[in-house]
């Protein structure tokens, strides 16, 4: 049997565009893209219900990669949405697309990230705390 | 008699603070005010009738001021609201405040700013067109 | 006597122009001065050689008023030059300027900050530490 | 035969971590790492003798993958290098590598870039510049 089940949405944050996203080309300069990316990701951390940060477990960011699509001009409202990816021990990669909040056929830019969940202490990887694996489904 | 009247209201522009926008302080960054109120100016800009920015008549921004009263921690949901002060041939002053969205009373900042319309060809300064003019009160 | 004397120049901090620091007008934004101020003051706060920053006092930034005197356009090197002003009891301002690294003759913007002393703890502002106040001369 | 040649090294661009790059984590934010990157892709675009942009011809960031290797903390001195890739019709993919200028040996980030060369006026792509192709060895 053939069973593909669609990637599990973690999050889906509203992000209105500021004139001051826009560089000299006038369009949403590429690194605020990754700004856009993070903002659903913390706030995807702070919808974990026994936190997602403290004395001997924190997320780090270890990769991000972005396809732009489709420039934003000023003014936009977006939506930032995030999927559970892979699943490891102590990391997992997520996706994510930047869309139109009123077009949502609109692709701006799509791509995935990697986060690793690390000892802050020691620097080193962890195994994901239960928490958050639940909440990846 | 001594009549005074409030500064007439330009515009209120709500902003959403990103994650991004704090710093190492955990504190939103004292330059992401600087953006905030942009949003607010140039929101105004754009709802003048006739246009804002042509080949003979831009406004720069000759001078912002801004006293800091309340850190803004993420997330959080503000409003700028910039009033019309003084206006003088080729320019005006703007002040603004900067107020929680949901507790009108919580003042985050204040401040004025000091906006010249100029020649862009030039730089030269040139009287405020009227659309402007009228627009201020 | 009239004597007058020279602001004392607390620090002369190098910056150079990112690309990304420029906006859609394709000048230095001006929230991106902000930015170049801070970088000087936060030269200066590690510059003390008793530290700036503890569990019982540390800086805040109460005001910063800029005159925009001339765009920015990358590539630019630049220097933020701090002077410090009157001093009172928990706090001082610190003039700045900022001028071509190249050509000091030109100069970009000009202004002033107001820096408070606080307890971290009790956000109350305290007296300026002895090896602050000795620093400014 | 099994012959491998280096990449072609593009453009070496030293930058200077600003305090202000960092978040609350006390890192440089990673989308600050997508504008050191611009900074080394504009400063090789400066280079090209022919000119980079102009009405019929522009490059766009078509996409960005970044590894984050280390954490940055300011201050910090750092290089990026961008090294040519593959070369295509209409685009080209140039890998970077971000360093310690005092400590080439301390990688902070490493990923590649897809730059794509358009018409302006259509969106479209076009094939590369002669003087584009000839840069990338």
């Amino acid at each position: 049997m053939n069973e593909t089940t669609a990637p599990k949405l973690l999050v889906r944050a509203p992000v209105t565009v500021r004139w001051g996203d826009m560089d000299a080309y006038t369009h949403v300069n590429n690194s605020v893209y990754a700004t856009y990316v993070e903002e659903a990701r913390l706030q995807w951390f702070r919808s974990l219900d026994a936190g997602w940060m403290g004395e001997d477990a924190a997320p780090i960011l270890a990769a991000l990669n972005t396809n732009f699509r489709k420039p934003i001009e000023w003014p936009a409202e977006i939506v930032v949405e995030m999927f559970a990816g892979r699943v490891g021990r102590s990391s997992f990669t997520a996706s994510f697309r930047i869309i139109n909040r009123h077009a949502p056929d609109v692709l701006y830019a799509e791509g995935d990230s990697v986060l690793v969940w690390i000892d802050p202490r020691s620097g080193k990887s962890i195994e994901l705390p239960p928490h958050v694996r639940a909440a990846l489904g």
